[in-house]
Parts: structure tokens; C-alpha cells; sequence
């Protein structure tokens, strides 16, 4: 599957419970069935003047472009946007369909 | 695969070719065996608040920590490194272990 991503990155204020933050996203992508799948990381490897003081990256895939914004308009994905938006100091998304250039063997 | 994630977020210095960039980088990853996968997309839907002038993203996904590390120390990656640098305005970048929260039905 290739699909239509939506990636964020994020940098989180101080004090934010990523731990609690991440419950309620699972709870949403299990909840939304456009989203096909979720992966998230936090950085232990880059250097700081990479980084730039972000921490965290989420994706999800869709299967095509019409399914996300069926995904940016859904009640639940608005709900948690407002959650999400109060703990962020810094975010970054792109929005792309994807060019698999090499493919998992 | 979970595995080990490369993500790079640019944007390019004005008149740069992006097209010829990627076929470097497409070369690269397909002479590198520990590069397991690659995919990238240009934006196309994020709002200019949210995309923070960044265009592209770049993910690449290794097995392990190990196979990213070897990586980076690749003289390809090296090589290649100093051409990508030449020609980005601003970049984020995150390497993370990757947690798969929702997988691919």
C-alpha cells in the first residue's frame, strides 16, 4: 500500500504526558476506519541541530487522498485536534500522497 | 516491520531540481541493502500554518538501530550528505524506533 500520508511533528510543551496524549490517538485511528494504519516514533538518534528541538513524529496512511480529508472533517478527528493543539509548542505536517521508491522486501 | 525510522523534512533552496535530487537518493538507497524501504511525498494539502514552508519528506526504514547506524556511516550516505546539504533551505530531522499502534489490514 503507498496511499496519502499525513505526517506531524511535534515538539510538546513542557510538562505534557505524551504517554497520556498517544491513549487518545490510538483511540482515534481505531475508531476512524479510513485511517489504514499508525506508526509514531520519538527521536533518540538525531543531532540537536537536525532535530530542532522536535521530538516526536506520527503517520498515518490512508488509501487515498479522498479518505484523509474524509479523515480532517470527521467529528472524532476534530475533537482530538483541539486536545492536541493546547499541548504542542511547535508542529510541523505534510500531507503527500506517497512515491514508494524502494518497497520492504 | 516496525524497524527503524529515517525521516527528513526540507525545504529547498530556490531553483533546486528535485526531480534530479531524488534520483540520487533513489540510486543511494537501492545500493545500500540496509536501507529496508523508501518512500517520500510532496506536500499538496497541508495549510502554510501547519507546513511551516517545508515541501518534501523523505522516509527511510531500517531493521534495527544497528542497520541505521551502519548507515549514516555508509560513504554513499556521506557522499551523498554533502550534495543534499548543499541544496536545502531548512530541514527536521527525526530518528526514532518505530512503534506501530495501527497496522495495515
Amino acid at each position: 500500500m503507498a496511499g496519502f500520508k499525513h505526517l506531524v511533528v511535534a515538539k510538546f510543551k513542557e510538562g505534557v504526558v505524551v504517554e497520556d496524549l498517544l491513549k487518545g490517538m490510538e483511540k482515534l485511528v481505531s475508531e476512524v476506519d479510513v485511517v489504514k494504519s499508525f506508526e509514531w516514533g520519538e527521536d533518540i538518534e538525531s543531532l540537536e541541530m537536525l532535530r530542532q528541538g522536535f521530538t516526536h513524529a506520527f503517520v498515518m496512511t490512508f488509501k487515498n487522498k479522498e479518505d484523509f480529508t474524509a479523515f480532517l472533517s470527521h467529528p472524532k478527528h476534530v475533537e482530538f485536534s483541539t486536545t492536541f493543539s493546547a499541548v504542542i509548542e511547535k508542529i510541523v505536517v505534510l500531507d503527500f500522497p506517497v512515491v514508494l521508491a524502494k518497497a520492504p522486501a
